[in-house]
């Protein structure tokens, strides 16, 4: 498959102009942009900047309210419910990971439920807005139905990823930041895309068996929860794909399950949702609402540094902690460019084309 | 193997001695005994009256103090580190989540990291201390390093379980408690007792290889965190493991990773421990911190009621969510009686010589 390079500020001119001409202000086109392209710089290609296009399709079907009057809606000292308005959800995360962080920073902790958002992008930068603040992070979202409960024959929760971000002081920062299924969304695609297969334990097909086509998921299939199967524990990744769907939708007052708002615009909206729009949860935690935070950074570094001089076994030269590899394609993409393939290629030229934009 | 029934009053009399006579207080002695058996009504039997010997062992080696002066040893108004002396889990746990239960109640949240305790029976009994209180309760605890992160073949992380309790209205709860591997450690016990084989996936041998081998982790072996493998998505079992071991062990100052105290008590403490003792991570969330408690209930009733009939596998009747299958064992053991096997008959007939207690 044909694959270009772009610079970071190449594609950054692009989503920014994108964003503005949806009629965003500067400020939530400048926060939209960042947070969709850490996705890219990260390795997360599915969330980045090929999303871009789904975004201004939802904005057209008047999904996603370019100008939304973000509101805190109940608060007490260490939570908030936050109403995103219909607002991109690259928006309506940071500022209401924002606010959790300003609760943290006056009771310990801050933790936010938002209700009436969209797509937020990966939940590792949200999480990781508390790293600098010497707070732990966490982040974690509902999306559209994709994933089949276990012994389950409908799609009924999201990939539902969860994300947490802790400080360190001379190690790099712990940061995980996963969908809690076997496999995301964005993996399936990149085997469709190259007309391969997909290992057993990633999806079933419509009636629960074990299925290796990448493409099941249009034919009445799903994707697994963590664990692929009973045996295995996959009841472990549906009780956490659960928990989020919990924290974030029903918490909030969004909607939830099986009647999560479809990312395609092309997808009707379920009939009869319990809740508005997609739903966000929102952590910060003050390492020194704990105890003093360089005490905290000094066993932190001995245990990162402990981890990542795990031996390995015979056939890897090297243990990881959650982020290391994410961190390390950051630098690369960052300096080398991020390689945009044929098909994200062709959807920016389309919206260049309809924005009269240069690409 | 041969199993003898015995009454839940039956087991907690003789569990509530033993306690006493290794010198508890009378509401220590009652704690512990009422947290020790939650899990062998919810058939979670490796964490039960099983472990008992375990606990005296541990005590006898001056690893565990029934007397301990537990205590708060930093707080915000959503935060508290617990400095358990030493004592019980059973006991510093529901203590420590009372603490997280009351901060709740006067700021929306409640966190409590807890250092130097030991085992604390099952995390889903903390949690559900919430249900009544109209909260959201969540328990986890670091343990014994059984766990080789992905790509190690080390054992560096206990099977470090997480349990998140969630309350509704007519319908009955949202209760997950799981280990963060693909199978705990007492399915392992249990395939050694009956000379049975373990499916692949669950654990690995020395040189971090796929085994059957019930026996592997007395051969350097370890057990497999949640998703087996990398391609399956064991980097984020593995992740989950090492939050519950940062949130656990190193916020309270707890010892960590391949550091944290064994269980066993002839398998002696690991050296330059970085910390004290076992950790726990303990939270309540008030739901009317979030929206009104009634409209939340109703939200999950629609929620459990949805994915509890959700359309099942052919060669299933049903799908469950997160605690069903403990609370009807939980009805049926407290009404037909627990079934102890052998060995643990033979352990408790061994503390009832020792403490002359009639069993």
């Amino acid at each position: 498959m044909r694959v270009s390079i772009y610079s970071y500020q190449q594609l950054y001119s692009f989503a920014l102009n994108v964003f503005l001409k949806m009629g965003c202000s500067n400020e939530d086109a400048t926060l939209a942009t960042s947070v969709l392209l850490s996705a890219d710089l990260r390795g997360i290609d599915s969330h980045g900047i090929a999303r871009l296009v789904g975004y201004v399709r939802l904005w057209e079907a008047g999904r996603i309210n370019a100008t939304p009057n973000i509101k805190m809606i109940h608060e007490t000292p260490s939570t908030a419910v936050v109403d995103g308005d219909k607002g991109l959800g690259l928006v309506v995360a940071p500022k209401a990971m924002q606010i959790a962080i300003e609760k943290a920073k006056l009771v310990g902790t801050g933790w936010v439920s938002v209700k009436n958002s969209n797509h937020f992008g990966i939940a590792g930068y949200h999480a990781m807005m508390a790293l600098s603040q010497d707070m732990i992070g966490i982040a974690m979202t509902n999306a559209s139905a994709l994933v089949a409960p276990t012994y389950a024959a409908e799609k009924m929760l999201g990939t539902n990823p969860i994300a947490v971000a802790v400080p360190a002081g001379n190690e790099a920062p712990f940061v995980a930041d996963f969908a809690t299924t076997t496999a995301a969304n964005g993996k399936l695609e990149i085997a469709q895309r190259n007309n391969q297969s997909i290992p057993t334990g990633w999806a079933q097909d419509a009636k629960g068996n074990p299925t290796n086509d990448a493409h099941i998921l249009k034919k009445g299939g799903a994707l697994l929860p963590l664990g692929s199967e009973k045996e295995l524990g996959s009841h472990k990744g549906y009780a956490l794909g659960s928990i989020v769907d919990i924290f974030s939708g029903v918490l909030s007052g969004a909607s939830f399950g099986p009647w999560a708002p479809p990312f395609p615009s092309y997808v009707p909206m379920p009939d009869n949702m319990p809740g508005e729009g997609l739903g966000h949860f929102l952590g910060a935690m003050r390492i020194d609402a704990f105890r003093p935070a360089q005490d905290f950074k000094s066993n932190m570094d001995i245990w990162l540094n402990r981890f990542r001089n795990a031996k390995p076994v015979q056939r890897q030269e090297q243990v990881f902690v959650a982020g290391d590899i994410e961190r390390k394609l950051e630098a690369e993409r960052m300096k080398e460019g991020i390689p945009i393939v044929a098909d994200v290629q062709s959807d920016l030229d389309a919206l260049s084309t309809k924005f009269d934009l240069p690409f």
